[in-house]
């Protein structure tokens, strides 16, 4: 058994709470935010607290609060030689307070408090400062169902950054999906198996082979076609890098 | 019962054959190519020729062929008064010729010919110059149990436009998620959730209201580390145009 306290009460915080609980293998021994409002709907299952002073005993400590929150939070704590672990993909490990034996638990998935997500679709990146202590943190990416992987602070960067590329950047695509689409009356309804078919084409072809399309033909007639139609000067230079991209890829 | 004859062997034609012959309601009377090639290995299933003056009689005449050839193999065919429909997002109704009842039959969703594909995912995109053949080409849709929408010429060519942002754009994205992973010997095997859950979202959620990340809380901090971590010139461009199109669409 797994004793863990979980520090915030976010998207992430939340949705671990709920997969250890679920969890045999795991107790959340308590809950901590700095306000208890969105705790209360949880204190009759858990014991919850917004006052660090109260903070009972756990092998592994949670921060997952925002990016800016973890230096000063971590040095609240009034713990020494704990594990004590952020969930962030940009937050250094040293950015722990030393005191604590550090190390990171980062979710590479999309958290909101309403979508229902399963832990076996969440790979959990970890990075540990002492060796000993990455074993127990597997062992509780295990329980929850998650797929695990060693990543150091650089891989994890990197991570961070690539997500930004295909979560926040691919939605921006939906988003001028959505825009054109409604402009000109049409339904954004109907792209929705398109864009659902592109994810999952990549699951097992390289997204290079699984390249298709007017810009990887080098097809100039469409291309230009496609930059009359486009009202948006911005749309237009998305257009174009784009284009460029995919061509120089594709060798053209 | 609907008769059909294919016209062209590549993605869309050997999907749509495949398709009908599941269908207790159509009926494949022939299959066209310029060569035989691609169709021997249906030869024993359909009658196959590569001799368009052999052409059967049918109900509707599919096009299935390369954008560039659809003026000019509609235009060889020995045919008139029949429903002749092309099945691309861009090319004009009025290019394929007027001895025909001319019709668009658009497949939106990305074909390859290794791929399974439920017709269930397929939206047809339907256009028609006599609104009578309006009906039988959407009957032939729902035979292979496909959604079917009217779509007019301006309709579809935005649909085009949308599809090229939400699928090849979007496939570029993954790409450099690729790129970028893999220069720090990351893996991007842990993106895959992520790229599958990010389309998941917006099937129920607005692109707008999905958004997440730097971009959109203008999170200057992380997006300048970001801009720092990116090597390659062409990948800050790609950052940049998206990250400032966010940050417009959510008025930061
Ligand atoms: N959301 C995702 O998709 C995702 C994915 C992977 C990793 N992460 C990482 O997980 C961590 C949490 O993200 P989240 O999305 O769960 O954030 P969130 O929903 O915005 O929740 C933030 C939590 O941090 C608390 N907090 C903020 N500032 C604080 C401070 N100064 N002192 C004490 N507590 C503070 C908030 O308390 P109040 O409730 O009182 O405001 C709240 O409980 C971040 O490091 C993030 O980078 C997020
Ligand atoms: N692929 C998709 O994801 C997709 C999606 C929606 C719509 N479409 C549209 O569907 C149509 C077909 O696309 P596809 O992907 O199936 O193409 P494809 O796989 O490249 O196949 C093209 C077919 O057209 C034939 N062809 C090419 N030039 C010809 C000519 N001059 N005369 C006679 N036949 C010719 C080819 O014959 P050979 O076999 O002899 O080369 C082949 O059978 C296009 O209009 C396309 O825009 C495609």
């Amino acid at each position: 058994m797994i004793s863990v306290i979980i520090i915030g009460a976010g998207n992430v915080a939340t949705h671990l709470y709920k997969a250890f609980t679920k969890s045999e293998n795991v107790s959340v021994n308590q809950w901590y935010n700095r306000s208890l409002k969105s705790l209360q709907t949880f204190k009759n299952e858990v014991d919850i607290t917004d006052d660090l002073n109260n903070l009972k005993d756990a092998d592994i400590y949670i921060l997952a609060v925002s990016d800016d929150a973890v230096a000063s939070v971590s040095s609240q704590l009034p713990l020494e030689n704990k594990i004590v672990v952020h969930t962030s993909g940009s937050v250094n490990v040293h950015d722990l307070d030393k005191k604590h034996k550090r190390g990171v638990f980062y979710p590479l998935q999309t958290f909101s408090k309403t979508a229902q997500l399963d832990f076996a679709n969440v790979p959990i990146c970890i990075e540990t400062l002492d060796k000993p202590d990455y074993h127990i943190l597997k062992e509780l990416a295990i329980s929850i169902g998650s797929p695990v992987k060693k990543v150091n602070s650089d891989q994890r960067k990197v991570l961070h950054l690539a997500a930004v590329f295909v979560n926040n950047f691919t939605n921006q695509l939906y988003r001028i999906g959505h825009e054109i689409t409604e402009s000109e009356g049409a339904e954004f309804d109907l792209l929705k198996p398109l864009i659902l078919e592109t994810a999952k084409k990549v699951q097992d072809l390289s997204p290079y082979m699984a390249q298709t399309g007017p810009a990887k033909r080098n097809d100039k007639k469409t291309i230009n076609k496609h930059l009359k139609l486009l009202q948006s000067e911005e749309h237009k230079a998305i257009y174009n890098v784009l284009t460029e991209s995919i061509k120089k890829t594709h060798g053209r």
